[in-house]
């Protein structure tokens, strides 16, 4: 029997109906799994959505949506949230995985939903400790923050969440099959702070966590020049790369991946993955999107499922 | 004729003097200029220098050094130390380029040099205003900020400061031989701060920066997400890209690059460039260190070289 994976469509005004039917067209992703896709159904079919494809969960059509503009509304905020919402339920009680196309941020604001995006709705719903992770083949990482200004990263990054991020990363890894993950902790600062001389919280931050972690048996190195280690990760030296801050990690990662790149948030209850771009309403509508990243996102979820047929 | 150009071995027990010895037997070097070294002849001599390969001024032989193991020491830094001071003179009486190989830090900071570095005695000699700045092939970006603690760029980062480096990278860019330079700016924050929600410098620092930069006729674009402009700049979209801080530069330079990454000084009273390698004291003496970096260095000051045959 083949695992039954939760696909959301995302905002319906946006590009997330389209990869979300692209990907389903994949055969690799038909053979991987019996997806279930929640979602505002005209979007669904005007970019070319069959039932041959997949089982439905129509959300309500909100009339409005039919000729409306590609770009962020109130109606297609309400829409894509409602349909992750459901979604988290189904994957809460079944334990399937859930992959989520692009939600609008402006539009869940522009519909007064109580979230900034996924991330928040999931960890409160599903998990407070939801680690962002990403996977290209065999390069990890995952980030100790996320949305931040740099000028709140010195009090954003104490030792708790370093630690907790360590430890749900290292969780992560080992139920991705890596048996002892070996993981490399980037500094925060350049030349990792050249012995305190720029900074000091590689000393007084991020080497206590790696010295806790060995004691624990995690296989832990750090805190490393980011730009020298993610040029030692490209090349596979290490099983995941713990990352202080989004653009260390996504810098690297842009540039070093050879593969799709999956987003995965560990630590929830369930597995959720999702591409990594966003609703794209500039070329929303217009068949132009590229499927790459869902495709990936799906078959990610579909290789790691392990939930009862429903 | 060809054009003179002065190299520095950098620390007599660091790779400085094999990296040297290994360039000037490239016949490509050899093709390009008539190289003038100034360093400490027994390290010189042991690394296979002879007088073939170029004009020697040989600072004070240490006896010290002799049989100094490899790593930082007094003797090691004040030779190093004199060798960039003459050499600097010499730079500025002739403008013919310098290149420099490592110097090391703590050395200098051992034998009570007043000076934290190349940059910082080159900055005081030879012009206030030199910009970091980085060539790899067609990837050229230069640096706001250099050392400096990720706590410390929220303060670091004036209109001023910003200013300042945009200005010297689009002369850097012209005297590259760009005629009309397209410059990108990096962002501070992640997804350039979402509309001042993750941090406002974009708004308050490098966008009256780009504006003013216009208005002055270079073509300067951005704030752009870090992550993002990086891959775009991978694939030759722009003619430079300006980067906030260090590792914004250095991770995405060491990862897109794939040519010999050159550091030049630009804005200073003469062309000045370096390997991008460190002392590696670990492998001094071994004949292990490899001298692409430095040869890369050495092309790149000869191809620019406007100075007088000396």
């Amino acid at each position: 029997m083949k695992p039954v994976v939760f696909i959301t469509a995302g905002d319906p005004l946006g590009i997330g109906p389209e990869v979300t039917v692209k990907a389903l067209k994949s055969p690799l992703v038909q053979h991987a799994c019996s997806p279930i896709v929640i979602g505002e159904p005209c979007s669904l079919f005007r970019a070319g959505f069959s039932d041959r494809l997949a089982r439905l969960i129509s959300m309500d059509t909100c009339e409005c949506l039919q000729d409306a503009p590609h770009g962020p509304t109130e109606a297609g905020g309400l829409s894509s949230f409602k349909s992750v919402e459901l979604a988290c339920k189904l994957a809460l009680r079944t334990h399937c995985p859930l992959v989520t196309a692009p939600i609008s941020k402006q539009s869940w604001s522009l519909a007064h939903i109580p979230y900034v995006g996924h991330t928040e709705l999931l960890r409160e719903r599903a998990g407070k400790e939801g680690l962002m992770m990403f996977v290209s083949g065999p390069i990890r990482c995952a980030l100790v923050s996320e949305h931040f200004a740099i000028s709140d990263l010195p009090h954003i990054l104490t030792r708790s969440r370093v630690s907790q991020a360590a430890r749900h990363f290292a969780q992560a890894l080992q139920r991705l099959g890596v048996k002892h993950p070996h993981i490399a902790f980037c500094a925060l600062n350049p030349h990792a702070g050249d012995n305190g001389k720029f900074g000091t919280e590689e000393h007084s931050v991020i080497e206590p966590v790696i010295r806790a972690m060995r004691r624990k048996g995690i296989c832990a190195e750090g805190p490393f020049p980011a730009d020298s280690i993610w040029a030692a990760h490209a090349h596979g030296k290490y099983d995941g790369l713990l990352c202080m801050y989004h653009d260390q990690a996504l810098l690297g990662l842009k540039l070093a991946a050879r593969e799709p790149i999956v987003h995965v948030t560990a630590g929830l209850k369930f597995l959720r993955t999702s591409p990594t771009h966003g609703t794209a309403f500039d070329i929303a509508g217009k068949n132009k999107a590229n499927a790459q990243s869902m495709t990936a996102a799906i078959l990610f979820a579909a290789a790691r499922a392990k939930c009862p047929e429903i």
